[in-house]
């Protein structure tokens, strides 16, 4: 008979096993506590007992949730979410989240009362990370979809620079990139130490490559530890726990190595030294043990010794009975006498009757068969008590000393938690390094003031997936001569892998990486901001301009002079005159001139805004090179300074073999279109209203003089 | 033994079975001759024995065989093709082709060289379409894909005209609908003749109804008796062919219902009388013969008495050896005698050892057993030949009866393939019907002049997949005044809808059927052409201006003053001053003033384009009315006359939260952009140059006023 109870209720955030979670990915709860304008969040990842703490309002709420893979929500009312658990919000938060501010407090018990539910037990997270609080770059999906960071615009993990980037060894390691890729830093120090870790480790070819080797042969220590401690792991997590922490102890060696990096030292400092767990596991554990600890096998031979014996006992029971009826045999000088067991009587001898008379009188008949007599003896009774007793100990034995080996082990969950996050810090930082060798990124200069001054810079992804050579070029951006780029040129030219890939450059800068550039000095960025074009849908028939005009809103609203402002064409989806109005006013606003003055790469087919140059100090011009060569034209991907020759769509239409007659009349309508750009005293007449009654106004000077 | 010898190759075009071939496509092999200016090419399917003959040349010829489903190639000289199958060019046109002019010949003479090749017998075609010599409306395969006739945008089938039309019953409907959608006719006494059996069709919903529940039982009766004459058939085929013909004659009495459309009278015409087929058919083929005539039980009991005799000698073995025992028994008195079969002896009569005295004499003993003897007599072998011989003759005779009707059947393809065709187009035509009632569209009237009048004209397809009532718009085209329409407004307020259905409604009207409108007068189009704009692809790093401007070159160069073009953005993918210069310089050549002016939709965000209207004589602008409602736009997706207005984007702008400053900023640009548009004289100045010193020039006259 089977124990029966439910023993935990299992909901998609509650899955902690292998098969259930993606090992690359955490896997949230998501508590919400607040009202529209304040919204405080707690993610809680039950698999590795981290909790992220964030703050959001209704505006914002879907696009921060969007980042996380969160799997369950938590709403304490009505309107919140569309989807969610609706729960009962608690009278006041519990005395373990006292320290942190109320709205989290309360996100922090709702989410505990919640997962104590499930596993029916006590459930406290291990760590609590306030992102609400760290200094941060901060980025929306919006832009983290543009550059295809974690995912591509297909939604699939390929060419993105998750996908260049990912050559972790570790799942935590795994995990922490992602995170690192989604939350940058936004603290010079703490950036120079990560890439100071990085030099070091890429200037180190055997020591990384050993590191690295090593660091491969770990499991996922934070599920794995977690899931002892929730009473969900199986023996096979126990070898497996040992297995890594072996490995985690020759990783320990290499402190020494790093002792230059203090944040790699600490790393280091923050691994215990695991001897005496191991050699604990390494007494108790078998090698491989069955995958349930319900058949036995799982504890080695020679841990203890009443384990040992009670398998004595039941591995010996046929030499042993074997051993008394050759002795039975003897004592009674009956050859044919036969010792066997059935259900009924248990061990028994069996006498032919030929032999009665022979029989001793210890003999207790229990049975008459046709030709034979069953018997017992005290003797035989006692052997079979024995081991019977031994098979029903044995399990249940085993099973008490295998928990109270988990209980040893439990008493080591700190340790193993720290170094499994020191392990994952190590992980990504050593893959830096190998990223860093094998595509030759550089290490970038990091500095507080608002500029952005990079060498060669190349995109990551095309750079990785192209068979030609990629072509390199340089960026200059500041807050006072060059701080608005407009670039103009011909689709397809490269205008928008140039400007991804200077936000790439920064974002991967501000994670600690070393950057795809022969030199990089990079100014600490807050924000970053895209708007990317998107192409029409019809069958969606969603408002493209609209969704533009919110994306450009948005910038406007929260970008700061410490923001890199990525504009991708702005104003292509209304009419020429609007759309030329709003990417001119917009430009403006965003200029050093305006109340913003953020760095800012501003691409457009609207060739009037190469005027700005003229109207604003801090506005360059730059365009991409293109060479027509025997009637084809050939994007030299290269960009340079000064706006994209005005003809350039022309010259195409003619290689197009667009009749000429057509080409000479769209010279000419050029021509007059270039005629009214400038007003007679050759300022740009967009900016300017021209002097209203010119005909007399502008008349009279050159009368009078 | 089996008889082994190669008795056809089978080769990607030469699959002519069930399951190798889509029933609603043809395959085709193409085997092509001529050089790069004149390429005369034979379409040739085998399965329906019909060739279509065409002419291309190299720069079309892609493009041309792109639209039908191809799956060999044949070329008589390397270069004309990458890939295909290299033969050797015949030395001279064979004598059954000696009618078609030289090119046309030579690939027909290669093709039936090559599929005789394969086929090992006679190949000959049973009809040959001509289409380079016929009138019909042509598109390029460009414009098939822009307006989604066979294929969507992604390549599947849905959401494509042919999803909305395709509700034929029969195989052979369902292709010569493609045909028809490849190839509108470009003849208004034959568009009437269609238009006119689907009116008829139409207007009676129980003689349409019974024809296509009868439709719905006819089998693909062009493959069917093509895979008997090439022999590759099955009985089963025979019994569907059988079961074709018997719905083919229930249609035929549906003739004297249509008399009143010479089409439908035609068609029923070209479908023979097939009743003494059938009569042969129903004596000779069972019901539900096997899979394959190797096991006999195909041909009809009753229907050769010699296979009736052949079939009585084997089935009714058992009886008369069972009646042969009886006559021994009796005749000899042994009851225990039997009758037996083994495999080397044949039939014998068995008798136990204590009746050997009873043995007759005539009795020839065999073999000894320990309690019986085994004998023949010359009745049992006599027997036994015949059940033999009766199964041995069994099988190839009923092969060659099956064979003989076979014979007999082919002296029906040609009445059968005209049925066939008859069919199809029976099937089209009461397809248009029951799309016309399902739908209400209703019939165009037919005119030879350049004109485009339609009321109320809706999109098929996105009316069939939207819910709410689709908004349906008037259109107005000719050659006169109102020869181009410029289109302005907002991305997806349905300018590319508008366009669109303008294009479907003259192909549906050409192809014969009614069109989503509730009034149209559609003036025959020559050729329709389509200019969309392509989304950027960032991967493939194509330029989508360069592919533009070749789809605008190819415009300029076909176009005739009958045909129709819809042009959805030119100039879009290079600076504004390049665009609009290529853009207005484009309207001006299409217009009536320019060498073309064909009927033209004319999409754009260049508002400057709205200046043609006053400039040239035929231009109109037009655009789709939007309404703001509390702070959202309301695509009202109704077409006005006049310009959309101006300060649209910059009202969306400010739903988008734009900040203020923005706005007022972009609208005092929008006004210093407009002071522009005009030269002091009123005159569009994109048009025409300024006066070269208008300092002095413009002002002296009121001085001397």
């Amino acid at each position: 008979i089977v124990k029966r109870g439910v023993t935990r209720i299992v909901t998609p955030s509650t899955i902690i096993h292998h098969d259930g979670v993606d090992p690359s990915q955490h896997n949230f709860l998501a508590a919400l506590h607040g009202d529209d304008d304040d919204i405080c969040i707690a993610l809680w990842d039950l698999s590795t007992a981290s909790v992220k703490l964030l703050r959001s309002n209704r505006e914002q709420l879907a696009d921060d949730l969007r980042r996380y893979p969160v799997s369950e929500y938590l709403v304490c009312r009505d309107g919140l979410l569309e989807q969610g658990q609706l729960v009962q919000a608690p009278q006041q938060s519990a005395a373990d989240f006292a320290r942190f501010e109320h709205g989290h407090a309360m996100a922090l018990t709702m989410a505990s009362a919640y997962l104590e539910g499930t596993q029916l037990r006590t459930v406290r997270p291990r760590s609590i990370e306030d992102l609400s609080a760290r200094e941060l770059l901060l980025m929306d999906e919006n832009t983290c979809v543009n550059l295809e960071l974690l995912r591509n615009m297909g939604g699939g993990r390929e060419h993105t620079l998750l996908w260049v980037l990912d050559r972790t060894r570790t799942a935590m390691g795994g995990r922490l990139l992602r995170d690192w890729m989604r939350h940058p830093l936004y603290q010079q120090h703490a950036i120079e130490q990560r890439l100071d870790a990085v030099e070091l480790l890429a200037g180190q070819y055997t020591l990384t490559g050993s590191i690295r080797d090593t660091l491969g042969r770990i499991h996922d220590l934070e599920r794995l530890i977690n899931r002892i401690s929730l009473d969900q792991h199986k023996p096979r997590d126990l070898v497996a726990l040992r297995q890594s922490l072996r490995f985690t102890q020759e990783l320990r060696l290499q402190a020494p190595h790093c002792a230059d990096s203090p944040l790699l030292q600490s790393q280091f400092g923050n691994m215990e030294d695991f001897t005496s767990l191991l050699d604990l596991l390494d007494r108790a554990m078998c090698d491989e043990p069955p995958v349930t600890v319900k058949n036995g096998q799982v504890i080695r031979s020679g841990y203890d010794a009443h384990l040992d014996q009670l398998r004595d006992v039941r591995g010996n029971a046929r030499d042993r009975i074997l051993h008394m009826e050759a002795r039975e045999k003897q004592a009674t000088g009956i050859s044919s006498l036969k010792i066997r067991y059935n259900r009924v009587f248990g061990y028994y001898i069996e006498v032919p009757k030929t032999h009665q008379n022979r029989v001793p009188a210890e003999y207790i008949r229990k049975q008459t068969l046709v030709n034979a007599e069953r018997y017992v003896t005290e003797a035989i009774k006692e052997l079979e008590t024995s081991i019977l007793e031994a098979e029903e100990q044995l399990i249940p034995y085993e099973e008490s000393i295998y928990a109270d080996i988990c209980q040893q082990v439990l008493q080591w969950f700190d340790p193993i938690i720290n170094a499994a996050r020191s392990i994952a810090c190590i992980d990504v930082l050593s893959t830096f390094a190998e990223v860093a060798v094998a595509y030759d990124y550089r290490k970038p200069r990091i500095s507080p003031d608002p500029v952005l001054h990079v060498q060669g810079l190349r995109h990551p992804v095309i750079e990785k997936l192209s068979v030609e050579p990629f072509v390199a070029n340089d960026l200059v951006l500041n807050t006072d001569d060059q701080q608005l780029m407009i670039i103009t040129g011909p689709n397809m030219a490269g205008k928008s892998t140039y400007m991804r890939q200077a936000a790439l450059a920064v974002i991967m800068a501000q994670m600690g990486c070393f950057v795809p550039a022969t030199e990089a000095l990079i100014g600490l960025c807050d924000r970053i901001f895209t708007r990317v074009g998107a192409s029409d849908n019809l069958v969606e028939g969603k408002s493209t301009f609209m969704v533009e005009m919110s994306e450009t809103a948005n910038i406007l609203h929260h970008a700061t002079r410490n923001s890199l402002i990525v504009i991708d064409e702005v104003g292509r989806g209304t009419s020429t005159f609007d759309g030329i109005s709003i990417a001119w006013s917009v430009a403006e606003h965003l200029s050093s001139q305006g109340p913003i003055g953020a760095r800012t790469l501003f691409a457009t087919h609207f060739h009037e805004l190469t005027d700005l140059e003229r109207e604003l100090h801090g506005v360059v011009n730059f365009h991409i090179l293109i060479r027509e060569n025997h009637g084809t034209l050939h994007f030299l991907r290269k960009v340079a300074p000064g706006a994209a020759p005005k003809s350039y769509g022309i010259e195409v239409a003619r290689l197009a073999q667009i009749p000429l007659s057509v080409i000479e009349r769209a010279h000419e309508i050029l021509q007059n279109l270039e005629a009214r750009e400038y007003s007679p005293e050759g300022r740009s007449s967009v900016v300017h209203s021209q002097d209203p009654p010119f005909l007399f106004g502008a008349v009279e000077d050159p009368l009078v003089e």
